[in-house]
Order: C-alpha cells, then structure tokens, then sequence
C-alpha cells in the first residue's frame, strides 16, 4: 500500500510520518520481553533525560499524545474546583472537543490573544470576581510555546508571565506540543522554557516521532497525583518501551533540535519566498514551522487542487502552511512557485 | 541497549513485544505524508475488514490502549445516570485504577463470579431498586472475553446473556482486550462473539501489536457519540497510520488467530506439564493464554529468582503464569523444569 | 434577631422574603406525615398545575435551586459529548462558578449578544467545525427569560430560536429563573413560553418563594434520566412537601404573575423616576424587575452608604437595581430621591 | 389539604415534618431584606454556633440536603484521583444513585461491615495495591454515625479508626445525618465525634428540621475549595437565612439532642415491648431513632395495610421501623399493638 499523499502535505507537522532514527530506535526495542507500563529501560533512560534536560525536580512521564499530555498537565495543577486562564486560539479551547471540561470538569475562561500569546495584563483581564463563589476562580494560566498561530514567547515574556502567576497564586501549565521549535528558534535549552512553568508537556509527534508526548512536572510536590491520573485518563501505554525509544531517538545528538530548526528552517524560507509573491501577506511573525497568509480565495481554491493545506480563517481568507522534519527546499520551492502562479505571478 | 527481560517473561501478555510482521507493516507505513486522525489508507482498510469480520452495523474505531477502548466503549452504551454491572474480578473494576468512574462518572455494580464469568441469575442480582431514584440504575452490562481468569464464555453463554439483557433494557459491552484468544479456542469467528455484544472493545496490544485495540460498535444508532468521546478521552492519534497498518498485518491470512491460538497452545501445554508435577494445582479451566495455579509459597518465592510472574493471589498462594504469541515450546519446558524443580520434583 | 437589612434593598430579588402566603402554605404543610422526595399531596398538586399551565407533555421536577435546575436542565438534553451555546452573559457562564463544567462535563461557546438576547444569526456563528471531531460539538442553545440584563425574547423572537434550533439539530433550554417576570410583561402564558424550549426552569425563588425551582420537560422522551440526574445532582429534596407547598401557593390564584407584574412595576416605576434625573442613563431597554444605570461613580459610592445594590461593571459605571414582589411605591420614591440628591438634583 | 399519612408513619425520620420550634425561626426570619447566599444575621450565627459546639478549626457550610453533604463532604478531602473506602452498606454506595462517583469521579472501595461499621482490620482489607496505579488508591474513609443499620460507634472505636487512618495516609470522612442521635445515645459533645473525623455532616432534616445539613470542617487546611464547591454542587442557597434560621432553633437550649434523645427513646420503647411479642427478632443493637426486626412475612403484610414502613431486605423478612422527634409513646404502643395482633398475640 502506498501513503495517503503524493506530494509533500503543508497541511500540518503530524501529516509527516516518523523520522528514520525514530522508528529504527522502535525496531530495536523490539528485542524480546520488557516490563510493561514504563519499568523498561528506554523509558527508564527517556524519563532520566528529560529531566535533566529539563530541569525538572518532580518527574516526567510519557503519554500517547497531545491531547491527553494536556489535558494531565492541567489536572495535576488544578484544585478540584478550579478554572483555567488560556487564549482563545489555545489548542485546549478550540482543538480538543472540550476535552479539558469533559474529563476534568474544569472552566476554560478565554482571552482574546494577539499572535495568540498572553501577557500579565491579558491574565488580569479574567480576574474578576476572584474570592466569590458565584465565579469560576482561575488556579492556572495555560500557555502554548510555540503557539497556535507559530510565534514564540520570548523568555523574557515567559519568565513575567510566570513571576505575575506567582505573584497571584496561578500555575503556569504550557502546552509545548512544538516546544521544540521554540527552542530552536529562541536559541535557548529545554531548562530555559520549563523552568518558566510548573508543568509542561514536551512534544514527540509533531517532531518526528510515531506518536509520543512527555508531561514534566517541575516540582516534586505537583506528582503524587500523576502516576494514577494518567492510569485513569487512558493514558499510560502497556509496551511502554515503544514510547521510551521514540524520546531516547530524539533526545540522542540533539535531534529533537535538528528537527526543529530543519522545520523552522523550512517556513522561514517559505516566507521568504513569498514576500515576493504580490497579493499573499504573512499574517503572524514567522518565528517557528508555520506560516499563516492571507491571499485571494480564489487562488487559495487553485491551490487546494495540488497541495493539502487547511484553511484557517475562511471569513478573513486566512491558510496555514506548516512544514515538517522531513520538509525539503525542493518542496518548499515547488509549492512557492505554484502559489505564484496561482497568484498570477511569474517566478525567474 | 538490551530489553529488560532476559528469559522468556510469564508474567504477562504484554510482556512480549511486537510481531514481525506488525512491525513490518508499521515500517512500510512510514512512506511519506499521510492524512492524519484515521484519514489514511491503513486505518480505512483496518476498518473496513474490522466491520467486515464482526458484522458490525455500525462504525470501528481504533484506540490507543486497552482502558481507553473500555472506557469509550462504556460511555457510548451508558445513559448519563447509568451504572455498569460487571463481575467483581472485572478488569474495568480492578486494574484500570477506577477510570470508568473518573471519566464517565459511572458506578459499577459488582457481582462475585465464578471463573470471571457473569451469568444471567448472578446479573439479576444487582437488580434491587431498578425504577426508584435512590438506588443506581445498571444500563450496561460488561462482560469479558476471555475472561481475567482465562476462562471463556461458550456460544451459548454468550448468547444467554445477550437475550437476557435485551429483555431486561440492559446493554452488552464486550472487554474483548484478548477476544482472539476466545475465538481461537471456541473455533468461532469474530462475528460469532461480537453478536452478542451492542459495543466491545477488540484487542491487538496483548495479541502482537505495538499497541492498539479496536472499539466495535455493532448498531449504527450507537455511533453518534463515538468520534467525540474518543478525541474527548484522549484516544484520537494523531499519525494514526501507525495504528492501522498494526491491525492490517494482524488481520491479515488470519495472524490474530493464529498468534492467539499458538498463545492458548503454549498455556494448554503448561498446563499438561503441570498436571505432572505434585503441589501444583491448576485453579481455573485453562481456555486461553493463561494458566493460574496454586503452590507452595516457598517455591513461588524460589522461581520469582529466576522467572517474571505475578502473585495473584497473595493470601490463596495462587500464581498468574501468561504465554504470549511469541512463548516457545522450550521456553514452556525449561519453565516447567525449573517448577519441577522448585517443587522438588526430578522431571525426566 | 432582626434582618441583616434595614431599608429595601435594590440588591436582588432574592434579598426579599418569602411571600406571606407562600409561608402560610409552607406552615399549613408542617401537618403530620407525609411521604418524603415527592410522594405528597402538596408536590402532587404543585406537579400537575405546573404541567397544566405549561403544556408539558413531559414531568416537571421540583429542585432546590436555579443552579440546580439550570446544570439539571441542561443534562437532560445533553448528549454525552456535546457543548452549549449560550450567550457571554448567561448566568450559567458567568454566576455558577462553572457548575455546568464540573458535574455535566460540558462546555460553554459563548457568544456576545447584545441585550442579553441570542438570535439564529449569532446562534450560527458557532456552527464552526460541527461534524469534525476536533471541535466542540454544540448540542443545546440555553436562553435567558427574562435576560440577565432584565430584557425579554418577544414569543416571535422566542419561535424564532426555536425553529432554528429544530432545524439545525439543536435543543432549546430555557433558564426560566424569573419567568414570571417574562410572563407577566410580556401578557402571555406560562404555555406561550414553555413552548419554545425543549426543557425549561421556571423560577420560583427569585418570585416570592422561599427557596423553590422546577424543571419542566416539554417532551415525555427526555425524561427517563430525570428523577435519577435529579438525585445524583444533590437536587432531590427529602420533606418535598414544603415546595411542594410554596409551588402550591404561587400558583393559587396566579399568585405567580401578580408578584412578577408588581416586581415589573416598580421597576417600571424606578426607570420613569429616573428619567427626570440628569446625569443617570438607564442602558437596557426595563423589561422586568430590574434597572440597569450608568451614573457616576461619586455618586454610586454615596448612594451605596444608605442603599444596598451591585455596581455591575465597575468600568463602565454602570449599577443594577432590581426590584421584588415586596418593594414598595415608597420605597421606590424614597431611593429615587436619594439617586437624585447624589446627583445634585432637588427634586420637587 | 391535608398530609398524606394519617397514622404516625414509622417509615422513616423524613416522614415527620418540622419541629414547631424551628417552623417558629422559620416564620421569623421572615422580616424584611437580607443579604443572600449567607450573608444574614442566621446564618452567621449558626454557623459560629456549630463551630463552637464541634471545635472545627476550619469553617462549616450548610447545605440543602443529605447527598448533597456528603458530595461536598467527600470532594473537600478526597485527591482527583482518589477512591473511597466504606461499609457496603453506606449511604453513599446504597442510597444516593451513584452521586459520588457521578461528580466526583470517585471509585468507592465497598467492604462489607457487621451492623453497618468499619473497623480498623476491615479498612486494611481494602489496602491491596496502593502505590500500584492500576488499582483504585483510597484516600479517604467513610463512616457513618449513627450507622444505616441504627447502630452507634462507641468514641473508642471512632478513635481507633482515626488513628488507624492518620497512621495510614487516610482522611475520615464522617457521614452525621443522625449524628444528633448518636450524641444523645453515647452521652457526649459534637465535639466529641467531630474530633474524629477531618470532615463530617451534621444533620439537621431528619432531626425536625426542614432541610438543612452542615458540612463541618475540622482542619482550616481544608476550607479552600469548599464555598467554590458548594456552589458548583448545587448546595448553595439562595435566601440561606431560611437554612441559618433552622439550625439556630436546633442549637437553642440544645433542641437538637432532645429531639434525637426523644426519638431514640421511642425505638427502645419499641425494642422493649417487642422483647414480649413471639416471633419478631430485633437484628441489630438498637441504638439510635430505628429497629430493624425480623417477622413472617405474612405479618409484614397485614401490618402495611394500616402502617407505613420499609422492608428492608425482603428476602430475609426483615423490617425497618423508625421513630422520630414528633413520635408518641401512644404511637409506639398503638404500633406494638397491631404488631402484637399480626402476630397473634394477644398483649394485656
């Protein structure tokens, strides 16, 4: 049987399939019997990296994808009766099917988010009615990095959300389904991000893995609760190893960071390509494996014809076009020159 | 890096790590870019030959792991008030650290079993308040097959029990984690077991695969739900070709027959050598890939040094000893030798 | 022991009392006997009379409170997985501390609507993403009648919802907390609402009662989840007979609508007075019990030394004022006096 | 219209209605304005009240009914993922259609108990597994006192399981529905048993109340999520002052242990002249406002024709007869007498 896509998908990071040292990391795991449920040694040495490289003082563990490391992350932050604070855009507001209410019975109290990040200022926006019981009270601020429309958060912006979260009694969760790709594009370490919340969750999927997420838990006083919330959520994998391999690939000579920069790379020279194209504008800072354009919905139809992309703002005429690991400039150089045309234009 | 397990682990199913084939088909589906959320060509033809086999009206859907799969299974029959009524040895009941209550919100109403196997007298006992809004109002009835003891429901048990819901407004949700096992060992078809089910989960971690199980939905007017409550309870994949191509090699020339049935064969064989070996008693029928027997707690204690295997029963000195498709007629025999042995027994 | 209040306060309708004849209905009940959570004379009565003026072909459900009734409510029609359209300012958003979230699991789209009101048109415009699984799937519209702003649906407004929702595979909940005051401004039926929705609260608390809501349930095939959801909410009352009572005595003699059309009246009264006073702008078109005024902040904090009421957004300047079944002409005048010396009006 | 028993109803102590004394506070705290939701004079000084006479270091909170105590009650100690252990015979697994596992999402660890209570050695049995996160983790114990089955702990045995318990990571949680009668039967404070417990419910419905419960809480650690709770339990009421008003008529000149002492001397009235009749066994210490007796069937059946009582366990023939704050001795001895006759006895 052949894949599903002739050409290479812009449609989206988890249309790529798994990268070569990943998946021969698997076939290599299978080498007889194993512990299940984590007691393996891949998981073992995945667990012990992260947190190293992380910085993390509580644990780490591994989930079956991005939805469930969330909507983990959030649980072991929020007291029983607490509210989330997160952006409109966040993936846990308009990508989960309401997962975060249905399994933690938890309020989403949304922000109107330029670029689809918060500020201090945006937080105290939902602070009203903080102390009566008639309102939702917000317990964690959630954050994505990098976010839903492709921008990061400078550490500088990160550490001031934290500080103010601090300063008002929030736990910081950040959704880093693509921390990665912030991480290359700000230059900076694993520790550098994570220390900047309480618990995140560190992508595998969207980088190159089968199908792998980790939730790290900074403080060791955030953990008693994970091992048995991830029982109960349906998230914890029998033949765990095959997960543990998957991180022990790419925390392995940094691949994680290659992937991530090659992805980063990839729109960077798409944008680049069509701030030549008249008639298509970049709509956010393209600052990791994303891009976002507006162009006439005309030329967006043409396109749709040849290459798989969604359409991300019908109204406004708004695509989204994300590259991957495995994204080549061949790819990114047809696809360019087949939005000229669409746009009319003739590319030298 | 080597596995964890140096000989032949007794200790579970899930011990054992995937099939050649299945990894073989979870190589060849790592060709390109592929649709995502089941929009593949490997998930479409998994699907298809599921419906196909079970006879299902209604939809398959595939999940990532075992508690995932009983969990939507339950929540597509139950009405919002309803409880489960399943057998006290029950894995939704014992091992999934009270998941079903967490994410439905329901109540299992639990009946001892002999064997693990409900019957309809031992169902009608937790019908006491039936109608008065005091008492919690069973709406489904779980059963497993193969059961936890590794015992399994004839035909006609199965269909006793189906009859006796239908007329009773009760549900029938199958745990079918090791459903192959039953199959193989009743010498029935797929369809066979699952119609006497309205939803049951079908699986292929403990049968070969990486990981993955299929929820079955036998009546059209059942699936409405279905696809939001799996992306709700976090068991959407994302690269779910991955999954599916693990079911397309299982159900291929029948392998998730003949992997559970060579399982069954090299429990059947355990158990013949046990019958040989004074102090060791076999406790349950063995109809699967499973044998639980009762010895001296010294010996136990003695073969734990070499051996991986569980305790079952602490208290009864009754052990849990579990083939798995890659079990070999010598791993069996040095096993029994080395019991044998333990039980001061000279073998010839 | 005297009351916490010593003027009238404009703080709520819930601030007043229990109508002398609802607590001469609630002492007359205290007689004997009675079967408890219902099966008395008084809940019987109360029951009936209920479904008679409503046309329910359903059963009403006599709860304990307005969260209670609306999270009850809601939950009748909800499917498992599905979310609730309603607008921002919907009291279930914004004044029940998430409780629809925490014990249905559902989650609110919200959407800015002017007055308080929905119309299909901003109904529709969270129709994004229905059928894909990544999205919150919109089951019910939940409406206000009166509104939170005090404004009423018009019964073409209402048919309007109505018939959108029928046409769009959507169920219609009305929160019916001040329902009586809807009724009796707009000159209709308790039928002439009821009608329009799929389930519906009908407000006894806020009206005159001492604590008292129904849920009514127009169609007979959404009840068989009621009377348990009803217990498992904490919403079953064990002596029922005292609302059972307080119903009883609303009901005599349309004691309902006389308390609501007083209420209505001297808000009538307050905006009228307010319309000779400078400086006080009333923002919401006074439909019902309350007033809605802009005025500035100086002259809120004066009037807040004497009276009792909520500043409703601090930001704008803008102060509720709501009447009961107990205010007075004089106590009307007495604060239309006061709002206009703070003004720095003499008034004539 | 008059009540719906004409006979005293020895059915249950929610038959009754409400004691004159606390209609009176009732009918009283009907004066004028009062700030809602707590708020009032009342409340306040109930609570304080309740404090005082429990010692709780933490606050109380009333509430509407019985479930609605225990919900709360359980969610303030219980961790998310926490199960509770508890008789079988508990309310909270018996009687309340599954609540806490509905909102909660908790899993209750059922151990079957002797007369209704828990022991140290059967809280253990329930041990097995923790730290295992595929089973079910307790985290807090219930008990009930006075138990369902009438009987009291002695103080020595609550303080044995409250040792056991903090010597094992355990909160108690107190079930104090009839917990006035337990006082009255063992001749101690509310102290005295609220010492025993991190969290219990003080009933106050079944004592002549209308409808009212405390939630008390001992330890201020405790109180955070608890008003937040409430009201998104459905437990908040809205012209509290009515709930407030009740208590304080139960705490004067400590009406609440007269009621209980009264009602506990009508059971042992009844044990006593029982004691004389053939053929009816008293199957548990009667020790509180209840008999539960074993009959002929057929006596059972003549006695329903003029009396209103439970069979509690029809397979075993046995009955359940309660008294109440408004029982008469002529009530008990008209009783005994149509006993007597059922029985074929003729009483001098």
């Amino acid at each position: 049987m052949t894949g599903a896509v002739s050409r290479k998908s812009f449609g989206s990071d988890n249309h790529a399939g798994t990268h070569p040292a990943v998946m021969r990391a698997i076939v290599e795991a299978n080498a007889g019997d194993a512990i299940p449920y984590g007691g393996d040694p891949w998981t073992e040495k995945a667990i012990g990296e992260i947190r190293r490289l992380s910085g993390a003082q509580g644990e780490a563990y591994l989930v079956l994808n991005g939805s469930g490391a969330n909507v983990l992350g959030l649980g072991l932050l929020l007291g029983r009766h607490e509210a989330v604070i997160c952006a409109e855009s966040a993936h846990i507001n308009t990508d989960e099917c309401g997962a975060a209410e249905r399994v933690l019975g938890t309020k989403l109290l949304t922000v109107p988010a330029q670029d689809g990040k918060l500020t201090p200022e945006l937080i105290a926006t939902r602070f009203v009615g903080r102390g009566d019981e008639h309102f939702a009270q917000p317990g964690v601020v959630a954050i994505t990095q990098s976010t839903e429309f492709g921008t990061c958060y400078s550490l500088d912006e990160l550490r001031a959300i934290k500080e103010f979260c601090a300063a008002n009694r929030l736990r910081v969760f950040l959704d880093g389904a693509r921390l990665a790709n912030a991480a290359a594009y700000l230059g900076c370490t694993l520790a550098d991000l994570a220390g900047n919340a309480d618990v995140l969750s560190f992508g595998g999927t969207k980088n190159g893995a089968m199908g792998v997420e980790a939730v790290i838990v900074m403080h060791a006083a955030d953990t008693p609760n994970a091992r048995y919330l991830r029982k109960q959520h349906g998230q914890l994998s029998s033949k765990m190893r095959f997960l543990g391999a998957q991180f022990d690939a790419l925390l392995t000579d940094d691949l994680w960071l290659a992937n991530a920069a090659h992805a980063n790379a990839m729109a960077a020279r798409l944008a680049t390509g069509l701030a030549e194209i008249p008639g298509v504008e970049v709509v956010y800072p393209v600052q990791s494996d994303v891009v976002f354009a507006r162009l006439d919905p005309n030329h967006i139809a043409e396109l749709q014809r040849d290459w798989i992309f969604h359409v991300w703002d019908e109204g406004a005429s708004v695509v989204r076009w994300m590259t991957a690991f495995d994204t080549q400039e061949s790819d990114v150089d047809a696809f360019l020159s087949d939005i000229a045309a669409a746009a009319g234009v003739v590319r030298v």
